[in-house]
């Protein structure tokens, strides 16, 4: 199974160029479109959410993981192997929380090239491909690597602050759940939140947090917009209170 | 066939998770993507809307019905056999037009649970795998009930509101053509609309009905934005004169 | 391969009920969706954007090509053979550039029609059918004809024009980048546009033109978003300047 997970939106022909790519070159594999709306750039979203999701799918699944603001410059390709699972893409950081986590991680630079390489789109000359190499369980040229540690300080463990937005209004934070054991209470904005199990459990209308169905908190209004609501967008700083 | 329509939204990571459960429990059935922008948490609108598109999809499809604002609540999760077709979902009301309208109806509650089950997205947990148990002519334990009626006033058996506003800006009623053998005239927030039988034979610019190609009561407008013109949305009502 | 290109949307119900029909007719044909985005009823945007996609699919893929404003009134429905792949859709100017640039063009009404047609949707009543039988290699009953040019000025072989924004603000135009050989600056809305070999090599924050990977003219800003940041959209003419 090939499972994408990109910044290519849902509605542009990037998404579609790419599943030609892997029609292609893997014409019996699964192809699932998990995510094309990570916040546009934002890789550091990405890194975050990612992992949220790689339980869902089969051991053995090849994840293109693209977010690639440096694509056609210096970055490297790179495929690292994790949780019995393969993650392709730019070497810039978004898969950095993932290998963190993991027992045992693998890290190749891909010294495959195609035959034509355009300079803006990687994500279906490059790591389309490649993905699709390792879903028939072939590999393309590698070396090996470690993946290079995003620049600034080091990145927390979990990130408190609001990393996706969904159609509803729900806001989706970088911090695990089963980190908040015990905890009752977030702030957000000058806002005070109270858990709640579910969206049922909240009076319709109260903003509110609680463990989301991928193991992050989660910020929502009962049958309302937690984002209009709270005025909530993606990078919004959340504090931890007992 | 296994047809999806929820309001999971089409660029969230919610439907790709689906359709990882669903190529894990039913690999060879092919998986329709209908609609995934039922408007939020309106069980009615869904409901008005699901029987329009069920005679375009094969006898024995399985349709996936989720929306659920009362997700991890008390209300019990069906499988409804009508019009030779197996419709999962919560017993919310979003059966309830469909079930009306079927010569026959047999309704079963879902006894059978997954071994995790989250509290907030039974979609994927609960209703997937059921629906991909009746795909591959499996049946997940279950006991007869009856779908229970949404509470207040019976609804109508034609709904003569805005249900649904598309891309173009064309405004989908919950009124079937049928129902309007003869009309000639609509009103909605005091304006009049007249008759056409499709786009083109209305001239660009000026707002109409028609009978869309799914049997609906449609608002339209020629080369233009019904909605943005006579400012429409989901929930607004119709009269219906001469 | 079937290849879809239709301005009908990637969050409405028309995409579901069309590969509904192509799974019932070719269902061992991959489908792939290229863009649903086409601005609404552009037909002249579609006619400069498709052939700049088709390279990427293999021969005798055939292409859904399907912006239709004119639907139920007395255009054509064609079937065109170019480049060695099959285009299925309105005679109404979609095809003249993609036709106008290839080396043998062969162009026929379709005869062959459905038992029940709508008014509305021709995409899934009849156009969907022909494309899944020509995938299938059958033949619809079919006459020879000619393209009908599209009325006023003939369309000119490059479009200096905004064509198409994409969610990242990146604006694409109509002009094949082959077209501007040693051409260094652009100019729309009173701006100059400097070259910039891709999003990298520009200072971010600042908007540049490049040769975007399907080879057409296009106009972005570096981790930012061209669109807002010029004030652009679909139609907005461009100069070329030395």
């Amino acid at each position: 199974m090939i499972v994408l997970f990109t910044d290519f939106g849902s509605c542009d022909p990037y998404v579609g160029q790419v599943h030609a790519v892997l029609a292609r070159e893997a014409p019996d594999v699964t192809v699932i479109d998990l995510l094309h709306a990570v916040p546009n750039y934002d890789i550091r979203a990405a890194a975050y959410l990612l992992p949220a999701y790689v339980d869902g799918f089969p051991s053995g699944s090849v994840f293109l993981g693209v977010v690639d603001p440096g694509v056609g410059g210096s970055r490297r390709p790179v495929m690292v192997n994790a949780s019995d699972r393969w993650f392709v893409g730019p070497d810039n950081g978004i898969f950095e929380i993932l290998a963190r986590r993991a027992a045992e991680v693998n890290c190749y630079e891909i010294r495959w090239r195609p035959r034509q390489l355009s300079a803006s789109f990687h994500g279906r000359d490059l790591f389309a491909p490649v993905a699709a190499m390792l879903a028939v369980k072939n590999t393309p040229a590698h070396s090996r690597c470690s993946l290079t540690p995003p620049s600034g300080p080091r990145w927390p463990d979990d990130l408190p602050q609001i990393v996706y937005v969904d159609h509803y209004g729900n806001a989706v934070t970088g911090i695990r759940t089963s980190q908040l054991e015990g905890k009752r209470r977030l702030e957000i904005k000058g806002r005070s939140l109270e858990y709640a199990r579910t969206f049922n459990a909240a009076p319709p209308g109260r903003a509110f947090w609680y463990g989301n169905a991928n193991g992050l908190v989660e910020i929502s209004v009962n049958r309302g917009n937690a984002a209009d609501v709270l005025g909530l967008e993606v990078g919004d700083e959340i504090a931890i209170k007992e």
